[in-house]
């Protein structure tokens, strides 16, 4: 199968999409736009996208960009996200005086640059690429913070594992496909979908009774603005389903309180993803 | 008053600032913590962050900061993001080769960088902070891209102005102070509150239909994850109240439902930030 990903090669959406199917061809798109586009126009079978870390939150852009194309969630899947110190082969923790990641992972890190003053942290656009440009400048003072997948991919040596302050750092990710050629699950027991109320007093509060009204098992419910419509929020929400038969009734009764209401997956909750 | 600010004079919090307060002092911060750590250590007697954008949405880093601090917010308002092209005096739009500012306001101005496909868009790390370093590198080829209180700061000449996108571009401010040293509105009408959920079934839900009970007008709600706590979230919730009178009821029937309950403050909404 081939899955588009955002970022380069050895990046933690690497990594995600080959545990989700080991024999995938990976196709790494600068720009996550790009991604969507390149499903969306059939040039690959899929895409892994994080759309949730468990200590930075959501990552809002695929949000608004779940909605804005003729995608579906097919599956769902969480990584583990562990941070690793990565430098030249043969480089020690002495030599090193940058470091460079994404800001994320700088700031998920930070005990590692409070024990280590003299090291000087470095944003960078993206963490496989903090490595990928470490190893072309060959230069023994830098180093980067990036998945394992990253070290093995550019050939930097793991100076450090597990560089990361909490531990329980994990990030959900999701497997689109075309809406056309989704292979949806036989049992799903968790649906996400998208809406939107109007901007008039009561509207927001109708919509989330529904939810309460039907004993639905709310898990995330997360707010976007609406472009050009300045406070207005489309709405995400997931929820968990006892029985699949009961997916439809919050979508039929939402649509009666939103100005928009949009299914964008039903799929089986990943282990400890709830 | 003494305000602080999370990036470099100039920037659109400095702008907001000015607006809320002509006469401030105002002290910039390179990290919103430090911001936040000012003000609670007396070192200013407040300090102006954004909170919302209308495209770009909420920011995230604050709300988690107001809740781990003992300020509370004390106003809000509403500014209009006025994007401008900024170079050297005397540069022309045709010497210009590389813009450089944050992210976010690259992001706005696609359009521009689309008419002018000559030109590259560089990221920054802070929008006046571009135009200070353009103007540092003294470099005819270079441009910036912020606010006219980064221009008049720095000695720029705008080149063009009003580059963004969308028109409907607003921030949102808040003004934040020790919570011993606040200066409550005597005819508040919205709230600000945060409320966290056990991982059980329903418990969201049941929060959310507090709002409903009370027939609580509810503006905005956000969440966050908590640290440590996999898919476990605080809400972040804005409400109007008809009646100073009825702010404290939907607080007092959320906290026989929520692990914790915090009012963030209560104040008059800004015109125009419903």
């Amino acid at each position: 199968m081939s899955i588009a990903i955002q970022g380069e090669l050895g990046s933690f959406s690497h990594e995600a999409a080959l545990k989700m199917n080991p024999q995938a061809t990976i196709l790494p798109c600068s720009l996550s736009a790009e991604v969507f586009a390149a499903v969306e126009r059939g040039e690959v079978e899929g895409a892994v996208i994080p759309i949730e870390n468990s200590l930075a939150g959501s990552v809002s852009e695929h949000f608004d960009l779940l909605l804005r194309h003729t995608v579906a969630i097919e599956r769902e899947s969480l990584l583990r996200i562990r941070h690793n110190l990565i430098a030249l082969p043969g480089s020690t923790l002495g030599d090193i005086r940058r470091v460079s990641s994404h800001p994320v992972a700088l700031a998920q890190c930070r005990r590692f640059f409070e024990e280590h003053s003299k090291i000087t942290a470095t944003p960078f656009y993206d963490t496989a690429g903090s490595v990928k440009q470490m190893m072309e400048a060959g230069d023994r003072s830098m180093a980067a913070i990036a998945s394992a997948q990253a070290a093995s991919q550019y050939g930097g040596e793991i100076v450090l594992s597990g560089i990361e302050d909490d531990p329980e750092n994990y990030t959900r990710f999701f497997l689109i496909r075309r809406r056309d050629r989704l292979q949806p699950d036989a049992h799903p027991d968790k649906v996400s979908l998208a809406f939107a109320v109007e901007n008039r007093p009561g509207t927001l509060v109708a919509a989330l009774e529904v939810f309460a009204s039907q004993g639905t098992n709310l898990i995330k419910l997360e707010s976007r603005p609406v472009p050009g419509r300045p406070w207005e929020y489309v709405f995400y929400a997931d929820y968990q389903l006892s029985d699949p038969e009961a997916a439809d009734a919050p979508l039929k009764l939402l649509a009666s309180h939103c100005s928009m209401v949009r299914e964008l997956g039903r799929y089986r909750a990943a282990a400890g993803a709830v």
